[in-house]
């Protein structure tokens, strides 16, 4: 797999970000519950790092420069992940909230409150307000995202365009400025940091669509999830989207999904992937992923041969293809 | 009262801080739910903007600059509100997390980290990199802050150092920043922005140990709700610590403590502010509150005589004295 080659090359500069991850997490650390250390631990592709390392190799890598946008932005995701872990966790109890959970739930919130602030106080360690402002925006439209989502939740009515916004806050931007971040902290070229920006948002676009797709097709060894999980919780994607444009099938689609809404048993759920999979809604979604992945490539044409721009879309071809 | 004169005098300018926080609010209102408006429209007393107005007086006083750290204090005032509501709300549903209560949970959650990115993406528009520092590392505490009570919910053998650094944290820190930003804003003399902040410091752990006293002496018409609830949820507060410190009365407030944390019913919170009675304990919380107050208003001393002065001296005194 070429991404191992481009790990490889990027090892030591990951590795001093991880340092510095650590670093901004353990600080108080006996406050900081199991979940979100266990998080840190977890490791995880650290792709949003990966991004600004590569977009930077466009303009002058510091790294002493760059990890003031590469941490900020890896906490960013990982708050966002604890705060989507909140109630969640409660809810495996049987919807009983004991004083206990109710104390994890809270120490929870304020645990992804905390490494959000943290990773806003860390980037103003660079002079330039325009970085500031960049990810402060994105993190308020990324709070929009998941308030659309939910108000979304089992909205069948909602149109392809209600999706696409929904996962270009949720997912698409915060990828799109981890590229324009690492441009902009290396002083790229404004056409260059533009670039960038774009092609993170279409890889970024394609990424949650894959992500989307693999949760109604993918078997549970390889999503480490029971398929339908989205569903089950009322999140509606565009697999689901197109399938309810079959007039031949939407009806009963309907009706499978008002089922899971007042009863989200397996079985349920099975069902509704079965007819979902008599549609070509998998399909359409996975051209349209194809799609962001071409004008995510396409972005980069103009821009120097480099072992960065070979990695970029490298990383492009594996978002689209990933079956986990 | 002298603090009507003093909302008098400000009035045009509390006026507009008013209207952009609702434009700030309402940006997205079809999101934010009926809790977040509601805790706009039901106002308060917008003290963090009116120590920011207060503070600039001391320096070039220019709105147009000001609001850009008034509105953001205040808005991050309202995000920790909105989050010490969340979980709370689904407890008073007898402990049962229904789905329509989850998603409600998880909006007021979403809602306060918008407000918070709002109030960080507003106070970029500012150049100054410092306000920026000041303001996100001051959210780190808080965060800090809440955690550690959460932590410390039951546990009587904390420190009064423990409480001091909790309520700093929690209350204090927040008060301090609006003097301190309000000054470099208006680019007060660096002495003057040092006894800002000193000054709103001293107001801050005053008011919320005359808060912490509030909660078990006031009367529910007073404050607003049964009196005892901090220690209800867990929360020792500095008269307890202090009552606890009375040999004669601690083996059986400790009991009526390990009642309430097994069956928090108000017979046993009763039973337990009586007992709080025979001591000195609130007598000795309300003489710190008033040591306090002095080291706030000793902080203004060597400043010129002007209106904001008389007025920060006037909240002092009232923050000192207050009933509700």
């Amino acid at each position: 797999m070429k991404l191992i080659d481009m790990y490889a090359r990027l090892k030591s500069d990951i590795h001093y970000i991880e340092k510095e991850l650590e670093a901004q997490i353990r600080n108080e650390h006996r406050m900081l519950n199991d979940a979100s250390l266990h998080l840190l631990k977890a490791g995880g592709k650290r792709i949003r790092p990966v991004f600004v390392l590569l977009a930077a190799e466009f303009g002058d890598y510091d790294m002493e420069r760059l990890k003031y946008v590469a941490v900020p932005l890896e906490l960013i995701h990982m708050a966002t992940l604890v705060h989507d872990d909140v109630i969640d966790d409660a809810e495996t109890r049987r919807g009983k909230l004991t004083v206990k959970s109710k104390w994890d739930n809270r120490i929870a919130m304020y645990t992804g409150d905390y490494i959000f602030a943290k990773a806003l106080h860390m980037v103003t360690e660079l002079e330039e307000v325009e970085i500031h402002q960049i990810l402060s925006k994105a993190i308020v439209e990324m709070c929009i995202g998941e308030m659309e989502q939910i108000r979304l939740f089992f909205h069948t009515e909602q149109s392809i365009y209600d999706y696409l916004l929904r996962i270009r806050r949720k997912t698409a931007l915060l990828i799109a400025i981890s590229c324009q971040l690492g441009a902009i902290a290396a002083g790229a070229p404004r056409d260059t940091v533009r670039r960038m920006y774009r092609f993170g948002y279409n890889v970024g676009m394609a990424f949650q669509i894959r992500d989307d797709v693999l949760d109604l097709c993918g078997t549970e060894k390889e999503i480490g999830k029971p398929p339908g999980s989205d569903i089950r919780q009322g999140n509606i994607t565009l697999p689901v989207l197109y399938a309810l444009q079959d007039e031949a099938v939407r009806p009963q689609l309907l009706e499978e999904i008002a089922r899971i809404q007042s009863n989200p048993d397996q079985r349920e759920i099975t069902a509704f992937l079965n007819l979902l999979n008599q549609t070509d809604g998998v399909e359409r979604a996975e051209a349209l992923s194809s799609r962001y992945i071409q004008k995510a490539i396409s972005a980069l044409d103009p821009l120097p041969a480099r072992k960065a721009k070979k990695n970029l879309i490298d990383i492009a071809y594996f978002v689209g293809n990933r079956s986990h």
